[in-house]
């Protein structure tokens, strides 16, 4: 595509749709908006636009469009595939002033909100009416529910509350021409042709803007129940996970941890934890419902499978205080990674009796490649975050190389049944890796999806092919 | 589009790819496919073809594509909306010989099955290892569980388990080019690019032909019980299903029934039932879970919201033998309407809080236009089947008045938010009445996938829009 520069005359175009003081192009906040939270990117846009409404969204994008001018959309910029980054330039379209909730419809268990909304702030107003949006991301305190929508994010719950594909019913969107829609109904089910919403969902901000979120909600459980498991072995730990859901159980959250993450939170984050010597893995198994007897039988249920694959301790956190100590430790590891190394982060997910397999192939690919790695996440999915660190790597090596070990990575998640992204997205760093799933014919249905959309190409170009 | 005719050499041709034995031109078999459950339609085949695997099926559409000779998928010939029609004459293909459950996976709680299983005996195998694939549609002892995939097809458990959506996790498709993809990976989560299988799901075999379906299974419950509350009123009826789940519960199934619907089954289908003089409307309210007392809890919760509503009286199916007895009644509704009038049937889907509304709103547009209803169906899901009934109606009227009714019903659900169908599909019978629901704009996005898919439009032509 060829893209045009954004001239005067084109600036005060874009004044006149959303006002001269929604308009940014100082260098202060140009550096603000260009990176996200994937390492070692940055790409500046030439204006920052923060739009108040669809309708101002849709003059923008109509203007872009005639234009040529490349709009990328951006939510609370904690993306880690840097699905967010302007990188052609153009216009950076903030959705920070989409702060509103709505709706909360205690009738139909549905809210309204708008995608510049917090995710913990959406969470924590739907609790104050005993219900539940279970999909909370790590970064739950500063990320976007649009952002979430756009990612397809996920979060520890998935394990027993579904994706976020279940949870969103319908979204109102702004069509890369301008025009606006809805993609489907505020109902449960639906059958009545193609399914936007779903098409929508993941697609990174690619073929629309999402300007208003209709979400299924569902009863908040009144109690939880969080377990601690220690292991000698990553192996082990990860062999646990199929047992357990084999035992007939199913957790409201499912993590692992590997030793060496714990180290450095407790190093790095100020969290207090002991340690034990030869302990190297631990699974963290959370239940919920109404019924404290119910959970505490499932909870001896996964004793006894914990017992039988080699857990050497399970330890109960008792009070709210000592749940959320676990939950922060396991929140904070990506950070503590991340402002303590050079690093780079992969997003790994495989059918979840294969985590045995994934996490040996991972430290033995590393091993040839000369990398270390701290391993984590939501392994009740399949999910397990790597990030790889830079070690005793050679600057040359981790340039040049480091991207082969990186492909030995995903083509094992591949062969093993699995992807390339659980729930970081594809976006501008696991692109290149894209054909390691996908044939060309498959690619192309996708190409051919985003040319039906966006016939110029102009929204977040650059992105997922 | 303009179709070729199949000619004696094009036959020959097909009998090349998948053995004259799978081939048939019989008038006999041609007038079997040349209807499924939808009322008043018959399009006869040109040829019926029966391949046994992907490659043949990649054959035969390489070789209609290439001779635009159009081709109709076709399932256990069920559904509702005349979606495996061959509206254009062509290849109608049949799926039976893809009747192979090819593994049951325990460590992953995941199955692979072909698109020929019937639904009913997939439902049974996994049951044998203890897990449960909760979708099943009425049809559920006939239909193909490929055809559930196609229309999106849901049954009375997507209340508490969630829709087809969240149980498909990975698809083979055959698409109408010939060429043959996975069209995501066998993982709970999945970010890596647009989301085909999502795509797949409901779009009644017009983008490809699915060859091999992953499904996720979750641990099968040990117990269940079912409870049937009377009302004076449909509207109370209702009005009740969302009050039942405001009380925080979540039951694993929720079924509204009009008396009319009952007096039909007890007449025509031997279904002995004491059907008491003021009682005009049901729901029946299944609970399941692994422990009986916090299923008696939550009946024991649902109880009081039903006196609360204005139920009259609640029933407990004690026996196996009577829960059975009462699921009877539900699923021979429709078929003993159909048997025993002339009906037509809509699929109507609402926020469930919109159901007092929706039915009061048939009612009174039944009223208007001279024609009677039996309504039943997925009540906690806001999905109401409406079997529109002639009764008094003069033949001119149900055959050029009735369309406008139909129209009105359509409207309001749409102004309630909700859609025109919920899992019965458009496929020939709905697609007239899209337009209420979508815009020009929508429908040609639509039009654009199905463009990038099936250039030549050869596959399933006629259906959804």
């Amino acid at each position: 595509m060829q893209y045009q520069k954004i001239t005067p005359i084109f600036l005060e175009k874009i004044k006149a749709i959303v006002g001269a003081d929604a308009v940014f192009t100082d260098e202060e906040t140009l550096i603000n908006y260009n990176h996200d939270e994937t390492e070692d990117l940055k790409y500046n846009p030439e204006v920052v636009v923060k739009p108040k409404n669809a309708q101002e969204i849709s003059g923008l994008l109509k203007l872009c469009n005639e234009a040529m001018v490349p709009l990328t959309p951006r939510g609370g910029g904690t993306g880690l595939s840097g699905g967010a980054l302007p990188v052609f330039g153009g216009v950076l379209l903030s959705m920070e002033k989409f702060k509103a909730i709505l709706s909360i419809d205690t009738e139909n268990l549905q809210a309204t909100v708008e995608p510049g909304v917090i995710t913990e702030e959406f969470i924590n107003a739907v609790a104050a009416h005993g219900l539940l949006y279970p999909v909370d991301p790590s970064s739950k305190g500063s990320c976007f529910i649009g952002g979430n929508v756009a990612h397809g994010s996920g979060g520890p719950r998935v394990v027993k509350y579904g994706t976020i594909r279940e949870y969103i019913l319908n979204l109102e969107v702004v069509l890369p021409t301008g025009e606006v829609i809805w993609t489907g109904a505020n109902t449960l089910k639906y059958a009545s042709g193609y399914n936007l919403t779903q098409l929508m969902i993941g697609s990174e901000g690619t073929l629309g803007v999402v300007t208003k979120i209709v979400t299924k909600l569902v009863p908040k459980s009144q109690h939880s129940v969080l377990m601690l498991g220690s292991f000698a072995e990553n192996e082990s730990a990860c062999a646990a996970v199929s047992a357990i859901f084999r035992a007939g159980v199913t957790p409201s959250a499912l993590e692992f941890m590997e030793r060496r993450g714990v180290e450095w939170v407790i190093r790095f984050d100020d969290i207090k934890f002991d340690l034990k010597d030869g302990v190297n893995a631990f699974l963290m198994i959370e239940f919920d419902g109404d019924d404290l007897d119910v959970i505490f039988k499932d909870c001896e249920r996964v004793n006894a499978v914990l017992e039988a694959q080699g857990c050497t301790e399970v330890l109960f956190a008792d009070t709210a205080q000592q749940k959320e100590e676990l939950w922060r430790m396991r929140r904070t590891m990506a950070e503590s990674v991340k402002s303590n190394s050079v690093y780079k982060e992969e997003d790994t997910v495989v059918p979840r009796a294969a985590l045995p397999k994934l996490i040996n192939g991972i430290k033995e690919i590393g091993g040839r490649y000369g990398f270390e790695s701290v391993c984590y996440g939501h392994a009740g999915d399949g999910n397990l975050h790597v990030n790889i660190i830079k070690a005793g790597m050679s600057d040359e090596d981790w340039k040049n190389k480091l991207k082969d070990g990186i492909k030995e990575i995903f083509e094992l998640t591949s062969a093993l049944g699995g992807t390339i992204s659980g729930e970081h997205g594809i976006g501008l760093v696991q692109k290149e890796f894209m054909p390691i799933k996908y044939s060309e014919v498959h690619l192309n249905l996708m190409r051919s999806i985003k040319q039906a959309f966006d016939p110029q190409g102009i929204l977040n170009p650059g992105k997922i092919f």
